[in-house]
């Protein structure tokens, strides 16, 4: 029996952050997540899209409605959305503001992929099956766990999600 | 609100094989999951048991019924297992005849975690995911996916796991 | 036949950068020299010692100084000095007007070695390699190549290393 | 000043192994040595060859007169060998009493490159380094050291290279 297709929309944060070496800097380069689903051997049925490759501390209300666009637009029921972490919840909440019919994981990595310490592959494995088993709504996922979107913050000392009443 | 807690039982196979640099062989030393869990950033309530280190084609009917003991004797109703890729299939199918009122899920890797290219990351992942979320029942998680224990093989050629009927 | 021990002097540099998670920006925690020496299985008899972690822009003329005292100080006479790439040159000839009964190999990192593509286990091995067999003087050690301190140069654009006239 | 231009002679051995998922073994497939040389940003002016790609367990007399042959007929005068380190010495000893006028430098690795804990990157910066400073003659470049090919040994219990009288 075939998987049901999942929609992965790709918007950068530190997940896909690249290091370049003459300036020193991080930066954006191509999205490493073909990569990594070839790594995971994955055998789902995906649609991929690149909307943007920035910071979410960069994101701006139009940025924001684009995603919001493309998840509406989606045939797909089930979408993934790798995300930067620092205003992810912020996504989140504004997608569940104006989309019930569709399940809706956002996942992202504290440490770039490209380092050897990235909690990326584990997240994204992670955001993968919550896509397929949860029911309609949007969620964080991460640390291994989800959250639905209206009760999650991001503990800035601690750099984990955690529930929020 | 704290997660549900998730027994996780190891049992070796390609995940946690290590190069024996003297040898030249693979083999096994400590399990390497905790080091996963802090990588992965696990935020879970777990409790983690080394059950036995082997490589799947080495089971034995003994050491099935130790990690059936060890399922059916979990006060926890969510596990992991970890488990080779070879004979996944058949320990799966078999907890599945004893066991109908938890939800265990059994994943592993196609190359060794300890390699750059491993999958075990990610699949680890997806298992913690699965388990949180899907009913009662034996599953197989590999691929990004997951199958039920009694409609699931794997396929020598392409090492990857399928449904089958 | 024991070999001559090496001092190798830390000071830093992209090398042993590594990325805060918390607040995305790159620093310095400790250094992984001891690391990458159990990584290269090294057989040498070292003495290691971290004078400081610091970007190379950074570093000022006392700085400098205190770089210099350990070489004039050090019994050994061979000695290899990890260093930010960006000034390594302005270290290297400054040593060079102060030194020349010793061995100094300078070599750094173009990527920090933390990060799955960087240089610097390469350029490790090849500055240790190189303090082992050239003659008294003052080198910089990149790119697999030596350059004498009084004629290389950074290529800003390329990153590369290059003798200069 | 360009660099002069080294030989490099690729045979297999632990330094380029790979993990064949299906099998659970370990193989030879393309070597990984120019991925090597662009992760340490080599600017040296090389010519590489793939000789074989053998366990140097498995190597025979024939195969070691294919190495002796490219040696002696190769126009430049300073050589890296890749080697399986089990039986480098040998390979050593022999081309030593053949060549005289050449810097032949052998090494390998007791890790594959393909596992992150891999002494390759640091043996072939070293090896190189070595091949360009050392007089004509035949070595091994193992542990960050470099032993001349008569009186080197493979110490066997602790995977070391050492002198021997």
């Amino acid at each position: 029996m075939p998987s049901e297709r999942i929609r992965i929309l790709i918007t950068g944060g530190t997940f896909d952050k690249e290091y370049n070496e003459l300036t020193g800097q991080l930066y954006f380069k191509d999205s490493h997540l073909p990569e990594m689903l070839r790594l995971g051997r994955s055998n789902l049925d995906l649609e991929v899209r690149t909307l943007m490759m920035i910071d979410s501390l960069d994101m701006s209300g139009d940025d924001r409605r684009i995603i919001l666009e493309h998840c509406l637009n989606s045939p797909e029921h089930r979408i993934v959305i790798t995300h930067g972490t620092d205003t992810m919840v912020d996504t989140a909440k504004m997608l569940a503001t104006h989309i019930r019919d569709k399940t809706i994981v956002l996942t992202g990595a504290m440490v770039p992929y490209m380092f050897g310490s990235s909690d990326g592959l584990f997240n994204l494995g992670s955001a993968l099956a919550f896509a397929q088993t949860l029911p309609s709504g949007v969620y964080v996922a991460m640390n291994g766990r989800r959250y639905p979107a209206g009760s999650v913050r991001k503990n800035r000392e601690t750099g984990m999600f955690e529930a929020e009443s």
